[in-house]
């Protein structure tokens, strides 16, 4: 199985049983290993009390393309931490995209650089996670060797 | 008006059209001016492809600890950035709770620390968010001088 | 060997072969295991182009504390990252004051707050580390068992 | 006077009263508005008790980096923190080149990324800064007139 479909399987794998990416109607792409893209539509119920986008709703989104993209190699990876800065308000009805890129893939830990932008392509917000790679399996041994 | 009822408007103006609060059930205490509490389920809802409580909303309660500890002396203040660390998993049916405190409030800048426990006890993620104080006020002139 | 005595053993091992703290005239302080002092004077050679202290010095002498602190456990534990918030300026001539306290401590990784305060006890900057052990010793067995 | 012209008076206005760079034997260059690059060697003084480069070295030099690519606009900006992730250790001898680009400026907050590579391209360090404009010119106006 090639790299490229391995990715691909392990996104399929994590979106069938992620209820939390469904629930928000998030929409996510994995276009190669180490990469993923994340879209979400700002909806009534995630406004806070100073009536913008609540910014764990930003995090939420950035932080599913992070888990996707460290998520493309076949071994279960989560996330160990994150930094997030928040540049630009968002607005309900705006529709957000995060784009999630490698920055460092080592035996267990690794870097992704998550941007959020808007409709408008403006950036909302910057993104680093820091990810931990498990000896567990993501994608079953006979999926792999398909 | 003192400093602590100050702190109770303001949560009270901020959770009076917070959406995003009501739509996780999420629970809010303001103890006094710069502390906040959140209290949260993790629901069916929250549950990420790993079989665990996405990152996100555990960021979510801490980040609304943060923002409620950050907005009890009357002036609209937001979120400029936070870094998370999670140390443990959040499984479905765990009550969290993430408490904010302050670790330093300039003119226009703070930063606070919010730790986020389980119904057990054990730490469960440590956030840091950093704060910017705009000049607008959080509750009306009238009710600041009841 | 107990705790306390293992915690100074380590911190006179490293200390012994750490030229950089020599360098910098810093002074360190363990004061039981997962916590550590460290105190620096801003000398002539640390300030930058706008006439103050170099955040990489205020950085250093809080890494430093950080260090010291989580390598109280005999086990070689190095820092993956940290988080720096500066707050105020060093001054020529300040005294810098860095105190580490540990987070959390688990199987390899570790949180450790830092506060670096001046000699008014004004607070200059925190900083959070994350640590990661090792299993490699950081003192000699028979100096364990004496 | 160009943008890249104030940027390179910025620098070596900066330079001229850098005494911790000077110190430290760091040459600096700035290719362009909101970018520069800092290359230092590891000397026997930046080791520290586990026989490498102290991270607060390392941190020193990207931040360096980071300082020169935020004050390329003619108005002095400081460094408001910065988060740091090691990634691999640094040697005694070691020529380290720290890479600082712009993120996102805005009217007065801006966010750098730097990375720091090793004398054989390895990525040893990835930094992200956060950075605060003042008023206060950097460049004299006669000079920017020039």
């Amino acid at each position: 199985m090639n790299t490229l479909d391995t990715a691909q399987r392990c996104a399929d794998a994590m979106l069938a049983r992620d209820s939390a990416t469904r629930a928000l109607r998030i929409s996510v792409a994995v276009s190669k290993p180490g990469s993923a893209s994340a879209r979400m539509e700002i909806s009534a119920s995630m406004i806070n009390g100073h009536g913008v986008c609540h910014g764990g709703y930003i995090f939420t989104l950035a932080d599913t393309a992070f888990a996707f993209a460290c998520n493309t190699y076949g071994r279960v990876t989560v996330a160990a931490g994150a930094t997030i800065d928040f540049l630009r308000s968002g607005r309900q009805g705006d529709f957000l995209l995060a784009e999630a890129s490698e920055r460092h893939r080592g035996r267990s830990n690794g870097i992704y650089d998550v941007t959020v932008t808007n409709q408008d392509g403006r950036l909302i917000a910057v993104f680093r996670g820091r990810s931990h790679s498990t000896d567990a399996p993501l994608i079953a041994e006979d999926q792999a060797s398909l």
